[in-house]
């Protein structure tokens, strides 16, 4: 399969199997449109049934992992919605949100590992992104913030169904969810929430890169049932009764 | 809407909508009996419907957040439960427990955030409350113990259902629960169940009633979709299906 | 009841009510094999319906607390279905694996608190069996390693179904189950997964002893009520309905 | 207690322990407003706790069970969310609706059996009503329809909820409640929604009054257990897992 | 393996895989003691890792499929239970309950198909044994009654749990839960409890057993697949989500 | 949007909104290989977007509905399969039969109504489409067979998952599933399966194209909203908690 022609993404599968797929919209700090989350999740898809590839690292072009939403094309979807009466615009936005959430989640569906690296700037949709990933590394330049709440909005692409799950402190979620607070990398890591600083962008990058390929030698089998079983975990009754 | 005449709390309205709920049994240490519990739930369930509130935080009056049950009135309970057979005894007491939990669960079920603040005993019931607020301050002096076991009772007015779900650690939280020893503030930061600590109960409330005060900011509707999401979210399957 | 003439076990009930049970294998470093933890199994059925046990602390004979599956017994198992069409070799290994899981979840199930004590290579079936504990101690040269990847397999006996509900960080769980790398005390205590560290295995098993027989004093039936809640808790929708 | 000065509802409390609840609008054909369900549910709610009543049977005055959804008053509600901004508008819809469902659900809660008796039109709301009783008795003049979708609403007070789950055929339920067609007493007999038919409503009152009176004999905590373990059953998973 | 030397049971392996299992207490109408339960437990548990068994027929020798409890031997129970406090006993008897429940619920775990047959009174337990069994043939004699209501009991050893999800009208499930009245085969068939009628005992037996007969000519595996994915369904969420 | 260029369908919109899709492959009696229902479910993926369509009707052409699955492309499928080994066979297998079920799922998940006519043979995956329907009219030579298990297999397509959900009696549909005997149109009707009869294919065809037009009379919105309302309960715990 090939991962070339694409407009929003760099993307390099090496040798060992590690797909390395990059944001890559630096001018808007990899802010994302429709078009971009799309190819996001077709990227994935792809990557799902190409059993060349054993492993995947995200991480972001620039100064930023991801700044957020791109507003500019919300704007537009938002015009068209005004047109209609209320109970279609609802059915309309509730679609629209069910695809973004989709493409998304493609991270946390596909299976095989992914490695996610954050530096820079990681605000709303940059966390929605960042909580669908396995393992997080960072930069210790990162700036975290679940921003939504300041504009109004519930972080709804994913953040709030996800958070809760992957970091033990509830009333930690709370916090940075109804205060839109910005937290860096010592709290992240104190939290749970990410694995491993680095010094830089390069030197996370390069870590998550050398760690997935280290993935890669293992029983691709064994890797999806171990990421599958632990999914299921979280979301599901799996012990067995008490007497 | 309004919240005077109360007999076993005080509490107020500022001008940018944090209603502040105090508990009101200083000579008790705001241990609580079926009166004061009844109320407290009242004074949640009118907040829910008063598009005035936006916010909440509650702390106690005096030497204790809160020291416990008010045992006097559980012995009268339990006499009367006497002279019943034991059939109509259980349900009774199911009865009596379901209107216990329902009153102090209204500070999850809200639609406004509630921020709690802990200072000296916080004890059996104490934690019982505090597990149902959505971000706990503390002051230094705070003592916590999930004391029930030691008296031959199960924490089972919210503690033993809450708490998995709001700290990461599970050997901790059985730790705690069997054992019912001591722990101070630090621990419980450490752990995740205490946000922020203080020096003393004025300044962790000031901090809860600033805290507050900057969540009126912010649209009311995300901030309820907010709660709502994450709540619903550490209770729910809301992931989609793995492939 | 009696707990003698046991082949992989050593076990003994003190006075107070604590049952003490160390896997007794030093040659294997507590491997086990199918009859092993078919004894272990039914020494914790025993144990359930005997009122005289009121708690119980497990823990290694030797060098090893346990480290991991015995290879040789599976094998055999792994021979015998191999003459098998796939489907029946399926179910007959589905039927094998449940027996298994079954036989370590009784730790969990028992209607009494268990206390587990770690000490030098936890590797593998080490992890299953320390994730049924409720509450666990460790040695500090205890060696934690979630090996299964390593070998081709998933860690299916309970590590990918408990790990996960049992602390707090999902990206941290996933680090180990996919990369099977070691930890050690210090990162399993920052994780919540350990709860108490000793210098020695013989100063963990005694603060364990020590412990026990603290739970011993309070009401078994409250005791009983507690782990059972908790248990519910992180499995099941627990909390009332949001307005 | 008393269950005199209605406004809405006719109710007598038999010696033996039947509660009749007549709905007593008839010049409304029994269409209900809010002031109406708000009382209908404070009938059940003191029922609930009033040891006295061991059975309930509930019916329509004059020629209707109960013609649907007063309109006039819904119609007010609509006016005033229509001065509101979308959100705020839904928000205080959901609240309406969510009060609505638990009153006419009170039925379903309470802890004693409850006999409804079908006559003449029971239309829209009248559905809803009936899906909530645990026997439902009926007239051979009932006339039933899901007419919701007739005026472009969904049957959302409950029908759509309960009636799946009370009836065995899918395809039945869906082809009422999409074509909002009219079904008379053999159809609803035959699918089992309506237990016996008579041949007026007086008749069929008269022998839900005598049926009530029987099962009063029953012990009132094996009555409550087994609606309870019923109605538990419908919604949850019970069975032992499968080996 | 061999299932000879049984107290309470007849049971025979035909040469193309069917055990016919026939409860022989003919004396007692086949009414079960806690030995006879065990025994019954013991069977199922035996046949399910007995390869040459391919599906089971179960019936009753003697006037009655089964007239209910052995109210002797609960009776010896209950003055055992009597002896302890209220908590204590709950527990005990909670035990008790589900080691009852679990040895019925073996024909509904056991991974082959099994054909009851009902005959002259099928009361209280009777019903319970009926509801596991996944197909059920009737003798035109035979009388159904879940008549644990009448003795003050709640039908709790399966009856609650099952029957409201084998037959469509819970309105019927109620009627005759809450009443406790007869009711014959034609009802039986009627509301789908029953599959197939036949003239006498012996008819509706030799039917079972050809059915049976028939059954094991198919792939154990497939049936093993057929019954398991039948049984999850009804109590689970197998639907894909809906858009 | 166009429903034309297809391989194995034919569909047609009329102007009221009626999409009537035709199962086109008389020659195979309208068996389906993958291509076949990887049309089948694009059809309906685009219809889901399309506002003109209102409504769908699903049958098929010539002397049956569908006769099951094609053979020789499993076949096929099955070939390939052997060439790997077990655990990647099993996981290719499982992909493959996701794909299936999701093509043929999509008539439930569509936001419209979806009225099926049964004709003919409508063996194995026939059955599978017919569960998918939310609404089955038949014509009276329609020969219903949940075939499966005679050829050595379990209905997973769908048939088990749905078919206890839509129907009332768990016997009939373990007989039938169990047994792969036909069943004929009165039977089919008396079990809830099927909602309407008819004299031949052409008359079945057009009362469901009849009735397909009088629900796109309806508002769109409520049409969705009493779909997803219906099929949520049938899966879900909808009512609230009991007291």
């Amino acid at each position: 399969m090939s991962y070339s022609n694409l407009e929003f993404h760099e993307v390099r599968l090496s040798e060992e199997g590690v797909l390395h797929v990059e944001i890559n919209r630096p001018d808007r700090l990899n802010a994302m449109n429709e078009p971009c989350w799309t190819e996001y999740g077709k990227i994935f898809a792809q990557a799902a049934r190409d059993s060349d590839v054993r492993a995947v690292v995200v991480n972001g072009v620039g100064r930023a992992f991801c700044a957020g939403l791109d507003v500019v094309d919300s704007a537009q979807g938002f015009a068209e919605r005004q047109q209609m009466d209320t109970a279609r615009a609802g059915l309309k936005l509730g679609e629209h949100i069910r695809d973004f959430q989709l493409a998304l989640h493609q991270a946390h569906l596909i299976n095989k590992p992914v490695i996610g690296v954050a530096h820079g700037p990681c605000i709303g949709l940059g966390i929605d992104l960042l909580t669908t990933f396995d393992v997080r590394f960072a930069a210790k330049d990162a700036l975290f913030s679940v921003r939504e709440i300041v504009i109004g909005m519930a972080a709804d692409i994913g953040t709030l169904q996800r958070l809760p799950k992957i970091v033990g402190s509830l009333g930690w979620v709370k916090d940075v969810c109804f205060s839109g607070r910005n937290f860096q990398v010592d709290e992240a890591i104190a939290q749970g929430f990410i694995q491993r600083a680095y010094d830089s962008r390069d030197d996370a990058v390069n870590a998550a890169l050398e760690y997935a390929k280290e993935l890669c030698k293992f029983s691709p089998v064994a890797m999806w049932g171990t990421k599958r079983s632990i999914n299921y975990a979280i979301d599901h009754t799996t012990l067995l009764k008490e007497r």
